[in-house]
């Protein structure tokens, strides 16, 4: 069989190993034959009942098993939800990294936190280029999105064109750089596509998102209305262009700028160097200078948008920040939407500003990042693909955009929701899911990478809801006679002082219990734990209608 | 002093115990001279970092301290943020209760279950009635809620008129009873008010609730969209008038209706008892006996609407409900919005429903029980008082009606934005803060009421974050010899199975510790103990980046 027979028989592979049903965490491999590349690597964030967990990042059991294909990792753009996962992937899976410039310097900040950087092959690549790796071809295709410098990828494969959209929005006046290379969507489509995989995170949203650059007409009417009074202006800290943004308002009214929080210092710093900011001459000055100016000269901008209770924002309002403290005629904006689940820390946090006196402006200083509806439609209208494939979002996501692709004449069998470990195999004609390969969700709890699984998180679980009851009791090793205890230790179960009668009622149970069993000449300890176990157990529920974790101990002497 | 001379210099004071700068737990104390009265007696849901907790009632120590004033109880309706802590604090504040119809009926259930309805002396005030307690003349007023015999109080005191509106909205074509009684309000308003405590939770939106009856409308029309599917209506079980257009609507389109969840079943059970709905006979069924009718023939009207895990939604979209599963080609509507902080797990269930085929609607079918802005000055402008107290909201929300208040001529300096535990004391001319009485937050978990503070919590927390590892050594009493252990176990901190090395290591660390104390004749076992945990502390921050909660045990035989 030569290569060409062979050719014809192959299909493209397309296999999510995560970032679907879910937010965060996109990652997706492309493979054909002997060649794989990796479309971004990142991380998530903890779900709500993952206790005490930091973040989560893909498994690439299925990389590193095919670590000899593997060509090349692709960045669409520098957020965490799409390069967060590279310190750890690196680790197991280094391989040559491609992205554009903003993304590749944010990338590089992050591989040198993490001692990475040295080993690990980097590619700066610009749009419109095109990068080789193995049967694959790349083309970085500019895009915007609330961060400079994102793309969309054409993969060339010898099955066809798949568009990738990245996280994306139709802009036609961006604040920095050019609108989204609509035409070369149109060229590509004109050529013809197999396969689109679109961003579905605002799908569910009729009509346009806004300009970026209307915020910043925003700022100046609210620098305007809040002329005599210090400003703070919370947003992500990487939406460089929200920051340009504000420092131009700033600079036209007469404004220095303070940046706060370390991650926004780290990439104002960033963008500077690689002249994806530009700001006036004397207008950034250090947090410490600022006091030489009066309120109505001076920007604050700070991390904290999402109530992070450690961010700046959150430290200036509780009056625990070093250096400044928000308070009675200080103006602050919101530059930034809640993401679902931050409602309450962000509200509390809108709360304590205003009991501090401050003015809260929490509306209209924003837009969002991601395509709506009609966006959603010229893109498809204009890259025409035979074959849909919604990305970027939960599931009620991707089914709003499979409607969408539905009514703009996609035929129901080509349009496919994947599920995360889905192998997708693609000919020039044909399209079927036939298999899976093994995916999940790597817990990252401070230096532990994955040690952290279902057992602990269920004990956290249950230590959270009810608290610890430990027994301990020594026994005599040959006779089984009971030297010492039980004893009993409770955390965060009751308040102790106050529950005497509880605890010393509870140590009796446990007391007739184990005399009982050593009585009837049970040397198994671990019946012996059982029958404590059940019997304090049933006590507390009686009692208190809790459950908490009993631990018996037993130590031979 | 004669009576007429004391009246004279004596001033109403106003004592929030609850309720304000949070949502929920609403309590206000009114006392002039040896009378109190009390206005509502509410719980409130447990913030994110309760772990463990089930609800929170208010610390009522005022109440029992003055316990030989406290005249009655007035309730305006019976919402869980209301009625809720009524079974806690009538074990210590046992005053007889005034409340309408349906409202005593749900406080009579509840009750029930505690067994405390035989000790409680209780009142069905109709709208228009005056209870007389004390100085006080309490007159029950009509409004609009989504619940049923809402009611405002106008409380008649030496010193004036207090309006407290409770929850309303103004719904001039309300699905049961009358509008609210906006004429009583303008004549009040005629004979001059004192004081207005009106609602804040909608006080940031503009315009105008919407009437109850258009979700009806709403009803109408998506039935008539799904004439052919099984139709589930997910909703609070307390609307009582939203279960009635469910139920009205079903019956046009022939539909029986089977209702599901314990909280839904009983309040309708309430409502019919009392005439407060009205089902057209054979269109209730049993949940058992919809088999018998195909699948367009019926209606789930179900409880869930908030993403709880345990309610009847959740258990029928993830197959664990004994009697129904929700699949492809039913719909199931949400007549409700998330509650702040339930979005999450909202979107969550509406993933899941979607994946299992279903078609949710989750737009459109649900109108707020309170009064946006519009409403709220026209109760202003009717009720015209000198002293504006916002109530019933988060700080955000007092405020977004002080400044409404302000907007309508209210002086600022006669707008009082209270904290839960001020003593406002009011005269005929005069409005200050004279002080603070004792207030709080009193955590209930299973039987405890209590029990669980601040200490427990935080264990609760510190457990939940990186788990607990217990050291557990024996040491003969008299000579100080370690006869057992050191032996560790851990919970919720590492996998211990893949975690051998870690274990082993840090037993020998504490070992050496040990050793080296006992060598030194250390025998003040605070001391070991303390030695242990920096020593096992620093090792595991060294080797994790965690911080378990570590507990040495010392047994002495």
């Amino acid at each position: 069989m030569n290569n060409k027979e062979k050719g014809k028989r192959s299909k493209l592979k397309i296999i999510p190993l995560g970032g679907l049903e879910q937010i965060g965490m996109n990652i997706t491999a492309f493979e054909y034959e002997d060649s794989i590349i990796v479309v971004d690597c990142g991380l998530s964030f903890p779900a709500d009942d993952m206790l005490g967990i930091d973040l989560v990042i893909p498994d690439t059991t299925y990389l590193e098993n095919n670590i000899d294909k593997v060509r090349g990792i692709c960045i669409t753009h520098g957020h965490e939800d799409h390069i967060g996962a590279l310190p750890y992937v690196l680790r197991k899976v280094n391989v040559p990294l491609y992205a554009t410039r903003l993304t590749m310097g944010i990338i590089e900040n992050k591989l040198k936190e993490h001692e990475l950087l040295e080993i690990t092959d980097r590619h700066v690549v610009n749009f419109g280029e095109i990068v080789r790796l193995g049967a694959f071809q790349v083309e970085y295709i500019k895009t915007n999105h609330s961060i400079v410098d994102a793309a969309a990828l054409a993969i060339h494969t010898p099955v066809g064109v798949v568009v990738h959209t990245g996280d994306f929005k139709v802009d036609y006046t961006p604040v920095y750089g050019d609108a989204i290379d609509l035409q070369r969507f149109a060229e590509l489509g004109r050529e013809g596509v197999l396969a689109l995989m679109c961003d579905s995170t605002n799908a569910e949203r009729p009509g346009f998102t806004p300009s970026e650059k209307t915020v910043g007409r925003t700022f100046d009417s609210l620098f305007q209305e809040h002329r005599n009074t210090r400003i703070f202006v919370a947003t992500f800290a990487s939406n460089v262009d929200r920051v340009q943004q504000i420092i131009n308002t700033a600079y036209k009214f007469g404004r220095k700028v303070a940046v706060e929080g370390r991650s926004m210092v780290s990439i104002i710093e960033t963008a500077t160097n690689l002249d994806c900011i530009s700001i006036p001459a004397n207008t950034l000055v250090d947090i410490d200078q600022l006091k030489n100016y009066p309120d109505e000269q001076q920007v604050i901008i700070t991390t904290g948008s999402q109530g992070e209770s450690m961010a700046a924002l959150s430290r200036m309002a509780n009056n625990v920040h070093r250096k400044i403290t928000i308070g009675p005629g200080d103006t602050v904006i919101f530059s930034s939407h809640p993401i679902p689940g931050n409602e309450k820390p962000v509200t509390k946090i809108i709360n304590e500003l205003l009991r501090k006196g401050a003015d809260v402006v929490f509306q209209d200083a924003h837009v969002s990042g991601h395509a709506c509806e009609e966006e959603i439609k010229l893109i498809y209208t204009l890259v025409n693909p035979r074959y849909a494939i919604p990305v970027h979002g939960e599931y009620k996501h991707l089914k709003a955009q499979a409607k969408i692709a539905r009514e703009l004449g996609i035929e129901k069998e080509n349009i496919f929701i994947l599920s995360s470990g889905d192998v997708l195999e693609l000919g020039r004609n044909s399209a079927e899911v036939s298999g899976r390969v093994p995916v999940g969700a790597i817990l990252v709890d401070g230096l532990g990478v994955g040690d952290v699984g279902n057992v602990v998180l269920r004990d956290r679980q249950h230590l959270a809801e009810d608290g610890i009851v430990i027994v301990v009791m020594s026994l005599e090793r040959s006779s089984g006679i009971l030297v010492a205890g039980p004893d009993i230790v409770s955390r965060g179960f009751v308040y102790v002082r106050e529950s005497d009668e509880l605890i010393e009622e509870a140590r009796a149970t446990v007391d007739a219990v184990v005399t009982a069993c050593l009585d009837r000449g049970i040397t198994d300890w671990g019946k012996l734990k059982g029958a404590t176990k059940d019997a304090l157990s049933d006590y507390f529920w009686k009692k208190t209608k809790r459950r908490p974790m009993i631990l018996p101990i037993i130590m031979e002497v």
